[in-house]
C-alpha cells in the first residue's frame, strides 16, 4: 500500500514537478477540480495589467493591430492545435463552447442536407447544454432531424446507422469521466455514412487527443478547465483542412468574411479556420488563454497524460482501500484507456462530504444525485496531494463530521 | 468663431468635467475614438487585478457563487437597462453583437412565422456583420426570407410594407453617424404589422436612447465604445417584458435553461431575459464592463447627450471655417436629432489625412474610401480637445503635412 512517502518519492522524481511553479495556488489547498476551472497561471497577473494598463489604456484603439488582438483567435488556435492533434489553421479560439457547438452542428447537418440521413446520435448522459444546442437546431430547422440519446456507451455502435447524421458526443463525460475510443467511434460512423462532432470540454489537455489519427470530422472544446485560460474563458473550434471549403455556418458574422474591413454589405466567407469565427472577441479574456497554453509548450501531452493516470490510479488505489463502512465507490472507468483525468466516487451523502471536504481545503465539486469529482490536473498537483485529500476524506467518513442536513449546495456545483 | 479660451472657458463650466479623472488618458493625446474603443476607467486595473488574483487565482471555483460569476450576465443588464430606456430584468450582457443579434433576429422571425411576411428590411449602409448575420441566419432557414436593402434613410418608410417581417436598422449610423428617428420608425412599422429590432452599438451610452418610449421590440448593442467595457467586451440584449414569453432562440444553452444546474438532458427555458442567454461567458472581460457602467451613475443621459450635441456642433463649426481649399466636407447631418456621437469628414485623402493626425497623437479613424471618423465621447472629451484636434488638422491641411503614397493603413482601421 502507497504511503505518505512514497507519494512524496513520486513527487520528487515527477518531471513535471516544476510546473506547479507557474500557477498561483492558495496555501493549504488541494485544489482538485481543474477540471473545472483551471488554475491560475503565474504569468496571468503581469498579461493581464499589460493588457488593461499598456495595451488598452495607453495604445487604446492602435491595440488592434499592435497588439494583434485582432489575430488573436487564430494565433491561439495554432498554439492550442498541436495539443488536440490538429495543425494550424485549423482551430480558432472564440466564442463559447455551446456557440461553436452550434456552428459545427449546423456545418455538419448542411453537409448531410442532400442525404435522407436526419438522426443526430449522442448519449443522455452527454453535458446538457451540448443537447440543448442540438435541441434548438433542429427544432429551428424543422426538417425532421431529431436527437436520438442512448443511455450508455455501449449503445452507440448500433445506435449509429443508415439514418445517422451525425454523432455528437462529449469525448470524456463531464459525471462519470468515461473517456470514449474517438478513433473507432469515428470509425465506425464513417462506415455508417455519418459525422463526428466531439467536445473535447473534459479531454483537451488532460489526455493526448489526436483528432487526425482518429480522422475526426469537427471538434469544439473550452480553455478554462485543463488549459487554464481563465473563468469563462473562450472556447475553441477545429474544423479539419479537408472540411474547411465546404464549411459553411449560420453565425458568421464579419470576422468570418474575407475581408472584414473592405465592409462590404454582402458576406463572402474567409479562407480556412476564418469562417468558424462570427463577431468581435473579449480580448482581456482572450489574451490570458495565452498564458495557460504557454505551460504546455514546456512538456508534452504524452507526460501530462502519464502522469494523470498516475494521479488517478493512486487515487482509485487509495479509495479502494478505504474500509467499507465508509461507503464510498469508484463510479470512473477503472482501465486507464477508458478514463479522462478526473475520477468520480460516489456516496450515499455526497454533497455533505463534499462539502465538508472544501471547508478542510480539499477542492473538488459534486454531481448530483450522489457523485463526488475530484479532478488531477497533472500541471500542478502533486502526488501528497492525492494522498492527503484521501486521508482528509477518510477523517471525515470516519468521524461522519458531516452536516446532511445542511440545505445549501456546496458553491462548487455551479459549474460545468 | 470660438476661440481657444472659449472652449477652456466651457471645459470649466462642464458638470461632467470630473468625471475625466474617472478615466487613464495617456499624456497628450486627443482621443476621439470612443466610438469604436472607450478609454480606459481608472478603476479598471484594480478591478482586473481582484478578478485574477483574488476571484480566480485564491478563490478558484468558489467564485462562481461567492464573487457573482454566474450571476454577472444579469446583474450588469440590470445596471445597463437605464441608460437604454429598459427596466431591470429585460437586458442581459453576453456573447458578442452579432451571436445577439441571430438571437433576436430569429426570435423575432418565429414571432412573425404563421404571417406571410418574408421580407427582413434593412439598410445597405447598415454596418456590415449586421447584414451578414442576417443574410446567414435567412439562408440557414431556408423558408423564403429575403433581405430588403434601402440606400438611404428616407427610402425606409416605403420600403416597410405588408411583406415586412422585421425593420431591423442600427440606431446610429457606423460611417455617417445619421440617427435614426427610432419612434417613428417603430410606430410606422407597427402600423405595417412588422417587428423592429435596434443594433445601439453606436448610440447606447451616447445619447438618449428610450427604447419604451419607442415602443421598440428588441435591441442589441456593445458594450466596448461609449460603455467603455473594455476591448470586444461582451455585448448586451434587450427583450422587453412584454415579448419574453413568447421570446425563444435556437442558441439557448445551459445558461437558458430553467433549472441550470439540475442537469437535465431536456431544455426548458428560464423566466424573464434569462432565456436570452446561451454558455458560459468570459468572466474577466465581463467583470471590467461594470467599471464602465459604474461613471454613468455618477451622472444621467440628458447631461451627456448635451455635453455630446455641443462638442459635435463645436467641431462641425469649426469644420465649417476651415478655408475652401483644405478640402474637408462633413459627411453626418448637421441637425442635432440626425446625428449620434461622431462626425465623420469627408477628404480626397482622408486616410493619409488621418494617419498624420494620428502621428500628431489626434486619435480618430478612418472609412473607406474617403471618410475621418471623429468621436465625441462626453465623459472623457473636453472643448479645448476639439479646437485643439482641428487646429492640428489645419496645420497638416495647410501644410500638406501627409503622405498620401504611404500604402499601409492606419492600424485605427482595424475597428468597427
Amino acid at each position: 500500500m502507497m504511503t505518505r512517502e512514497d507519494c512524496a518519492a513520486l513527487d520528487a522524481a515527477d518531471p513535471l514537478a516544476s510546473l506547479r511553479a507557474r500557477f498561483d495556488l492558495p496555501d493549504g489547498v488541494i485544489y482538485l477540480d481543474g477540471n473545472s476551472l483551471g488554475a491560475c497561471p503565474r504569468a496571468a497577473l503581469e498579461r493581464v495589467r499589460q493588457v488593461v494598463a499598456d495595451e488598452w489604456g495607453f495604445d487604446l484603439i492602435r491595440s488592434w493591430n499592435q497588439a494583434g488582438w485582432f489575430q488573436m483567435p487564430l494565433r491561439l488556435g495554432d498554439m492550442l492545435a498541436p495539443l488536440i492533434g490538429a495543425v494550424a489553421g485549423e482551430v480558432a479560439v472564440t466564442d463559447s463552447t455551446s456557440v461553436n457547438l452550434f456552428k459545427v452542428l449546423a456545418a455538419a447537418l448542411q453537409m448531410q442536407a442532400t442525404t435522407a440521413r436526419r438522426t443526430i446520435v449522442s448519449e443522455r448522459a452527454n453535458f446538457p447544454s451540448d443537447l440543448y444546442i442540438a435541441e434548438g437546431l433542429t427544432a429551428w430547422l424543422d426538417r425532421g432531424y431529431r436527437l436520438r440519446l442512448v443511455d450508455s456507451p455501449e449503445e452507440l455502435p448500433a445506435a449509429i446507422d443508415a439514418d445517422t447524421a451525425v454523432v455528437m458526443l462529449t469525448h470524456v463525460n463531464y459525471r462519470s469521466g468515461y473517456l470514449h475510443d474517438m478513433a473507432a467511434l469515428t470509425a465506425h460512423a464513417h462506415a455508417q455514412g455519418a459525422l463526428t462532432i466531439w467536445d473535447l470540454a473534459h479531454s483537451a489537455g488532460a489526455l493526448e487527443v489526436d483528432l487526425h489519427a482518429a480522422k475526426a470530422d469537427f471538434a469544439v472544446g473550452c480553455t478554462y478547465k485543463y488549459f487554464n485560460g481563465g473563468p469563462g474563458a473562450p472556447a475553441f473550434i477545429w474544423v479539419p483542412q479537408r472540411h474547411q471549403h465546404a464549411f459553411s455556418q449560420p453565425l458568421a458574422g464579419w470576422w468570418a468574411h474575407a475581408a472584414p474591413f473592405a465592409m462590404a454589405p454582402g458576406f463572402t466567407a474567409g479562407d480556412g479556420i476564418r469562417r468558424a469565427l462570427c463577431g468581435t472577441q473579449p480580448v482581456v479574456s482572450l489574451a490570458l488563454v495565452e498564458c495557460g497554453l504557454t505551460i504546455f509548450g514546456e512538456t508534452d501531452m504524452r507526460r501530462i497524460r502519464h502522469k494523470s493516470l498516475a494521479l488517478s490510479d493512486l487515487f482509485i488505489q487509495l479509495i479502494d482501500a478505504c474500509p467499507a463502512q465508509h461507503g464510498l465507490t469508484v463510479a470512473t472507468p477503472r482501465q486507464a484507456e477508458r478514463r479522462g483525468s478526473h475520477v468520480s466516487v460516489a456516496h450515499a451523502d455526497g454533497q455533505a462530504v463534499m462539502r465538508a471536504l472544501i471547508a478542510r481545503n480539499v477542492i473538488g465539486d459534486f454531481r448530483a444525485p450522489q457523485l463526488m469529482r475530484f479532478g488531477f490536473t497533472p500541471l500542478y498537483t502533486r502526488f501528497v496531494d492525492v494522498w492527503d485529500a484521501v486521508d482528509i476524506l477518510k477523517n471525515i467518513l470516519d468521524d461522519a463530521a458531516y452536516d446532511v442536513d445542511h440545505g445549501v449546495p456546496p458553491s462548487s456545483t455551479e459549474v460545468t
